[in-house]
């Protein structure tokens, strides 16, 4: 599909560029030494590239710092920092149930952040008036100057059309398709917008500043109001020739389970997405289940929700931990699988509906991984949970921007520039 | 794991030289204009890396052909080809039941081969004599000058461990742990050995001169002895950082299934190689099952093999057509689910083990994939046979050796030089 293309200088210049960049954020702070061997650039290559980076503002000094040497008299040697303040991004992670905004400077901390409900029956132009609200006030309440503000990041459930900005039919709104919504919000908010699936912008989060800052192969799954997925592989997000890959809430995991709304039968997200989860704890309290969940909610059981099987389930009430366990168990074969595809090096597990039970997913899928893949022996990839909690959509918004703008893509590197 | 590093001048040069080669090859004729527009490499250098490519003979001009034009007057164009003597390899496939080898001209064309049977007890020494022998034979047969010949490509059943070039411990063979086989063979045929996994030789293959010659993103189901996997994404081998990446064989099926030899229950492989297919047979004929494969072994079903099992479900025998229909079911669950993981463009199917119903398990596949991902609509990713037939694995072992050589790879782009 792709022709294979060949690179040029200026090219090549930008993406060593990119790459220094990234060696220094992932780092925290490095050498000059240091960039030269963590890349492969030649002393001089990165003595001129850095310059650039400082005059630019993007990386600053910290002076110098005598290396260790028998009598502190070593060469001294200046340490290379992102520069904080040189731009700053908004992530707003748009969900069917809520929106979610945070300010984020460019080595990934949150300056500010809101959040606010949504009702289902929202139309597109009154989602795109809070989103701009909510914008203007992170920026407010973090104190940034505007000239400094990158744009703004925006993560959606999918499915998404990513060239055209538009979301195409997300789940829970009617009234929702071909939504040209980044379009939308750009007019309104008067800053560039970079759309992109919620589970692919949890994943470039984490490789921007969470979990997965040094990780070149690693998996996100994303649990959300259904299961999505993000893949960074040999360190470039891959979405697929025509851009639907990663869609692990659709790997088959029942084979005679029930029907998805995709058409297959037994997808991960049909069995173990938050609402199966209530189906099922609905019909083992209609079965007569007892334990603490079916004490407390026993004037009303059809309220228990998500959130109270996972509080349930965490203080050990039988009924709500089989179900939370039951979907641990399909995660882990899902995991068990992904790791026999792809060998990745790491599995983060995030999203707003890991609720209390992110731990006990971690778990199960940890023990899966020890004991499964055909190459455990060779190495066994470790499982770990989001430290971005239920910010993850919104944190990994806000990274679209800088991934977009810093990030060494082999696209750029690669592909032809258009005319 | 591993940092992403910058790139230079002189590894720019080589890999734009290997995507012109490699545009000329999966072209088959083209112009420097086409190669300036496929490439987005500039007519200049374009005229530089074709000069080059002609002086070394990798590539011929086809005389001046006139472009088309009204009046026929248009500006010539000359035409490029890759010069098929321009070098030679030759392709070994070692499987624990024989071995094949072939000889490859530069364009792919097999000029002669030879297969030998070998038995179970086979020690490494003699294999490798065998090998050797077979090596003199395809190249006497086909008559090209020794110094054309690149170097030996060898596809062996996995697990390898390619740097060290280990035969790690291949199925049906004894006191076959971490056999050396590159080097043994090296050493005693004389010419440079190229060692790889039998299912990634046979997708290399495919890429080099078969179905797959334009394909950015493919996955390959290999079916042998048990069953391997091959994946090409964005134009590149995908082995995974720890190089066990594509072991389709052991995708979880059957959650219930029977236990495999690495540890899991219901992979693919424990379900559906010949070995399972053949069990499968067997118990079906002692339940007393009928129809034309139990009449014709009336006598002695327990010498029922998968040929047979294959041969007869071709003829529309049920209980042999139950057989590979489940293992048809089997695969295009795998597949459905690769699709949603990887979105690729292609699934090409092939190996020996394929036997007669190559295109029953195509069909069923094919099927799954027009129904089930969710990204069907968007895109619905074809199913080829390969045309290698039985000889995937030679073949694709011969192109191991063009790969290496000519392949524009990323990691000679973006890999740190070792000193």
């Amino acid at each position: 599909m792709r022709q294979q293309a060949g690179t040029n200088l200026p090219k090549v210049g930008s993406y060593n560029q990119n790459v220094v960049l990234d060696t220094i954020r992932s780092s925290g702070a490095t050498s000059r030494v240091e960039l030269a061997q963590r890349t492969g650039l030649t002393a001089q290559t990165i003595s001129v590239i850095v310059r650039r980076l400082l005059n630019d503002g993007l990386v600053r000094e910290d002076g110098a710092r005598p290396s260790a040497g028998p009598s502190g008299s070593g060469k001294p040697r200046t340490t290379l920092r992102v520069e904080p303040t040189a731009g700053y991004a908004v992530g707003i992670h748009f969900d069917p149930g809520w929106i979610d905004a945070v300010l984020v400077d460019l080595a990934g901390a949150v300056l500010a952040e809101t959040r606010r409900g949504l009702h289902h029956s929202v139309r597109p132009e009154e989602a795109v008036a809070l989103m701009s609200k909510a914008v203007r006030k992170v920026v407010r309440d973090a104190g940034i100057p505007q000239r400094r503000m990158l744009g703004i990041g925006l993560a959606c459930p999918g499915p998404i059309d990513q060239e055209l900005g538009l979301v195409l039919y997300p789940p829970r709104l009617s009234g929702w398709e071909q939504v040209p919504l980044g379009e939308l919000l750009e007019a309104q908010a008067g800053s560039p917008v970079t759309l992109d699936n919620d589970a692919t912008a949890a994943a470039i989060g984490e490789r921007w500043s969470g979990v997965a800052k040094n990780v070149g192969n690693f998996v996100y799954l994303y649990m959300g109001t259904g299961i999505g997925g993000g893949l960074f592989l040999s360190n470039q997000v891959y979405r697929g020739p025509f851009r639907n890959a990663a869609e692990i809430g659709h790997v088959t995991v029942a084979p005679d389970g029930p029907r998805c709304y995709c058409g297959n039968h037994g997808c991960l997200e049909a069995v173990a997405c938050p609402d199966a989860m209530v189906a099922d704890a609905h019909r083992l309290l209609a079965d007569g289940g007892g334990g603490a969940l079916a004490a407390r909610y026993a004037r009303d059981p059809a309220s228990v929700d998500h959130d109270a099987v996972c509080a349930a389930a965490t203080t050990g009430d039988p009924l709500a931990r089989g179900v939370v366990d039951r979907v641990a168990s399909y995660l882990s074969d899902v995991a068990v699988s992904v790791a026999n595809m792809l060998d990745v090096e790491l599995f983060v597990l995030g999203g707003p509906a890991l609720g209390a039970v992110g731990e006990i997913y971690r778990e199960a899928i940890d023990e899966a991984l020890s004991l499964r893949p055909i190459a455990r022996r060779v190495h066994k990839a470790p499982v770990s949970l989001s430290p971005a909690g239920s910010s993850a959509g919104a944190i990994g918004a806000a990274s679209l921007v800088f991934h977009r703008a810093f990030a060494p893509q082999l696209t750029a590197l690669l592909e032809r520039t258009m005319p």
